[in-house]
């Protein structure tokens, strides 16, 4: 098996690292050659200049797996390969692209023959070491070709990738996925922040968050984390209040309103997060002004 | 290690199940005889036929571990408990009080110099099998006294189990965790939905959800439970769209309001389950009706 991954960035270079222990042949391209130089001396990578470079050590059909930031970036890179691909050849989009996209562009890449998969691929930092969860959308036919790529970046053969539905089900499907951690990470967030507000108590919140890991009903790979990072320092001083968040949270809120579906939680969540960036100072001073309209209430000026 | 558990419901007829597997003696109490007679012949449970006769059977100091439902059941049983019990003794609260009770309980006790102990409990049906997770306030010395029946009902002697602080702490930290696996459910199920109702897709839930259980980030025992149940039937027309609350929801979220910290997540989550109980009906006859008056709009009469 021998394939090209374009894009060696956080998600991209682990991913590479993880096919490469597991015998598959990758032609690496990225932007910055740094990482491309050390996985070849590392891991084994093979090295490519170009992304010309790069299609011409594949054999056909040819597959090329993009793990690039959605948007423009990958856009661009899909443009740039379009040429350089041949009828047969399969592209893949394991990044986090937006399924509308997916699906333009699988219908694009259809004139010109060229095979599209959009794989939604979750696991993060953990994913070297665990395998990655793959949400993959498609043909069969190219998912079958496919099939050792997602077998070594799984965390087993068997477990943790599968084949949902047509192009853009993968991209959909793992939206969906982040929308729910949204709203599971603002869940143990509040809850956790009532449990350090019980002054009187005194908790030990590592303490109490390694236990709920044994038998409780809110065990969970998050929670695992946040027992891990609690029991460090559970002060969290040094860490700013900002949350940031990325096109999916976004995304799964817009697709409750398409749908006319309530998701007040995970919608909530999302906002919870604009609220973290700052974005309501302005609706706060004026609730503060307000308050002083009708009510005579001081308004805390800045200094 | 001898103990008295009274109310051997669903959960306490099963911890008496795996305390009398550990080897521990439990003299059983319930108000109906029959759970109290199965539990003899299948699992060696020492009968009482009311709670003078179920104190007498234990040596001193006796432990006495209540499983009854929140409120007056708990109220009335540890009312009934204190002429019977002497200093030194121990009573434990298993259930779920609201841990305001159970500080009054354990200063009203501390006066007939009763140890008391409350003990929050996770683990649902699964507890017999899997532990229970315990999360357990009180005296330092009563709980010492205690810990072979913790360590025996936990899921391992040196997990999902601990003393998280005084008297209260116990029932709090339970507390908070419901509210915490309200905001987690409420996020699984909102996703689904939208998963669901992309039909488009024609997304196979119980391939997704059992796909999300391996190398995904939102991996957690409620997401095996739902991967399970999904497996056998997704389309739950079988199932009326109602979810109950109990109080440990309710008082997370007026936790919350006497902190004066924000769960708008747990909130809505809770506010969810009251909407699924059809509470929001005569709400929506009014936003009909106004709808109706200001724009003309159409309101659906009853037949």
């Amino acid at each position: 098996m021998k394939m090209a991954l374009i894009g060696l960035g956080k998600m991209g270079a682990n991913m590479a690292r993880r096919l490469l222990r597991h015998g598959v042949e990758v032609v690496g391209h990225n932007r910055s050659q740094e990482i491309v130089q050390q996985l070849t001396k590392e891991e084994g990578l093979i090295p490519s200049e170009n992304t010309l470079h790069a299609i011409q050590q594949l054999p056909s059909p040819r597959i090329v797996w993009l793990m690039l930031p959605c948007g423009a970036p990958t856009e661009n890179m899909i443009q740039e390969l379009i040429p350089l691909l041949d009828a047969g050849d399969i592209m893949i989009d394991g990044g986090n692209s937006n399924y509308h996209d997916s699906q333009r562009r699988g219908a694009m890449l259809a004139k010109h023959d060229i095979q599209y998969v959009d794989s939604g691929t979750s696991g993060g930092i953990w994913g070297l070491k665990n395998g990655y969860c793959l949400m993959v959308g498609g043909e069969k036919s190219a998912i079958s070709e496919i099939e050792p790529i997602l077998k070594a970046l799984a965390p087993a053969e068997d477990r943790g990738w599968a084949h949902v539905g047509p192009i853009g089900s993968g991209h959909f499907t793992k939206m969906i996925h982040n929308g729910i951690e949204y709203g599971m990470m603002q869940a143990l967030s509040e809850g956790l922040s009532l449990l350090k507000g019980k002054e009187e108590f005194n908790l030990d919140l590592g303490q109490i968050t390694e236990l709920w890991r044994h038998g409780s009903v809110v065990q969970s790979w998050l929670l695992d984390l946040t027992a891990e990072f609690l029991d460090k320092d559970q002060k969290l001083e040094n860490i700013e209040p900002v949350v940031a968040d990325s096109g999916e949270g976004r995304w799964t809120v817009s697709e409750a309103i398409d749908q006319g579906i309530p998701a007040p939680v995970l919608s909530l969540a999302l906002h919870m997060r604009f609220a973290s960036q700052d974005t309501p100072a302005y609706g706060n001073r004026l609730l503060a002004m307000m308050r002083n309209a009708f009510g005579g209430h001081a308004v805390q000026e800045k200094e």
